[in-house]
């Protein structure tokens, strides 16, 4: 048993997509999320840049005294997993791993796509992972940079959604994939384009709900549960918190307040 | 005269548009430019973050004993300018007086429009200080999030564009604007989409060129012109150099290399 909270960091509010989801399974966990708005996105960025701000977040956590880290961001779980792990005691679960299982398990025909930012298709974490459970599969990826914009400016059902899907998705079509990794938190936001483009045939993959699983196997397994009376999660950003509560909100069809304001980069 | 550097600061590589246009007017000046890469973009952060940022690469410029700061960026300037006025002693440039002076001087009809990023045109800079010019001319502001992530993906003359565009503009078509600011450094990549569907009839005004003009009656004014023999340029950036390199390159039309990384926000 731990009493203590779980820590969630992402480069902004994407992640609360994976909060949604631990949230739903584990209502007895208490949770801390902290989304690095200042700095966002990450995609863009350079390996050692996002390894320095994922350890600045997850110093902030461990402050909080939480008992695993989740890091519900592909591109840092792409670049900054190893570091992670290799630095703290505690569990670190990131979503690569989770969506990659889940990718292998649902495939018929052993063709899979995986879209994500340019960090996180450069990495090839994806494909590493994947070929780990099965090298059979055959992996076919796409950095989709205008994703991200485009669900933050609320355009994810807009026809120029679908213009953009179509351009980047042609390619992988034409591979004739079963099955596309959803490999960044945002994107689920697109999925009624990314369905209308590819068709039912393709099965789509968000790493949300897995992740979520993974983190409730951990708290089985290190006997980490919590069983005092729930407590609300607990919400920080780095940039300011009204544009986090508006689009936070909308992720998790609730309204969001109390957000607090922190700094980062002056460990 | 002075011999020192002009610093020039943005959060990535559009403000090379600004230095270009300076380069060319001055070619006897040193220049100095930092684009802060790991932070990058800044129009959608609140201004408070924008100042502090700002505030820290100008500081990073001062270290360099620059004899002038240029904010070639849109966000910064609309949202720091007057803190970082009062905090040097060095002549300050920012890109919203330059281009509302063009615009102001250029609109037959006395309706202009104004696009930017979200905290540009939420900060209202372009209405002041095109009405602190002429109160009469009205002012049609348009935030176009899309617009910087479609100009990094080289989709500036892609179809795409020219239907975000049209979602965009629209509105300010429909006003019977005859000039459009560009009030951000990146927009000028996507000059031919706008062409295309504004027509020839709209003046396009980039601040770029008007702000060389005020930082040269700037050194004259204050007898700041430097006289020994020319230096090369010397580019900074907080993220890798190898994107920086690439992505201002093109830019230029020159090759850049010797980028030097450097970390920001340990004032």
């Amino acid at each position: 048993m731990s009493e203590r909270a779980i820590g969630i960091f992402d480069s902004g509010v994407g992640g609360l997509t994976v909060f949604k989801e631990i949230e739903r399974l584990l209502p007895g966990e208490e949770l801390v999320y902290i989304g690095d708005t200042a700095r966002v996105p990450y995609g863009c960025k350079s390996p050692a840049t996002v390894v320095r701000y994922a350890l600045e977040a997850a110093n902030f956590l461990l402050d909080q005294e939480v008992k695993m880290l989740v890091v519900a961001c592909n591109t840092a779980s792409s670049t900054a997993l190893p570091v992670l792990e290799e630095r703290f005691r505690i569990p670190v679960v990131g979503v690569i791993g989770p969506g990659a299982r889940k990718a292998a398990a649902v495939t018929r025909n052993g063709r899979v796509g995986v879209i994500g930012t340019m960090a996180t298709v450069k990495s090839e974490a994806y494909t590493r992972a994947i070929h780990a459970l099965n090298p059979d599969i055959q992996i076919f990826s796409k950095p989709c940079p205008l994703f991200v914009p485009l669900a933050e400016e609320g355009w994810g059902d807009h026809p120029v959604a679908l213009m953009v899907a179509r351009e980047y998705l042609e390619p992988l079509a034409a591979e004739n994939v079963d099955t596309l990794v959803l490999g960044c938190t945002h994107y689920p936001i697109l999925k009624n384009t990314l369905r209308k483009f590819l068709g039912d045939g393709v099965r789509l993959v968000d790493s949300a709900q897995e992740t979520a699983q993974t983190v409730s196997r951990l708290l089985k397994s290190d006997d980490l549960y919590r069983s005092g009376k729930p407590r609300p999660p607990r919400f920080f950003v780095t940039d300011s918190c009204e544009n986090f509560e508006k689009v936070g909100g909308s992720f998790l069809d609730r309204r969001l307040d109390g957000v607090q304001e922190i700094q980062l980069g002056f460990m």
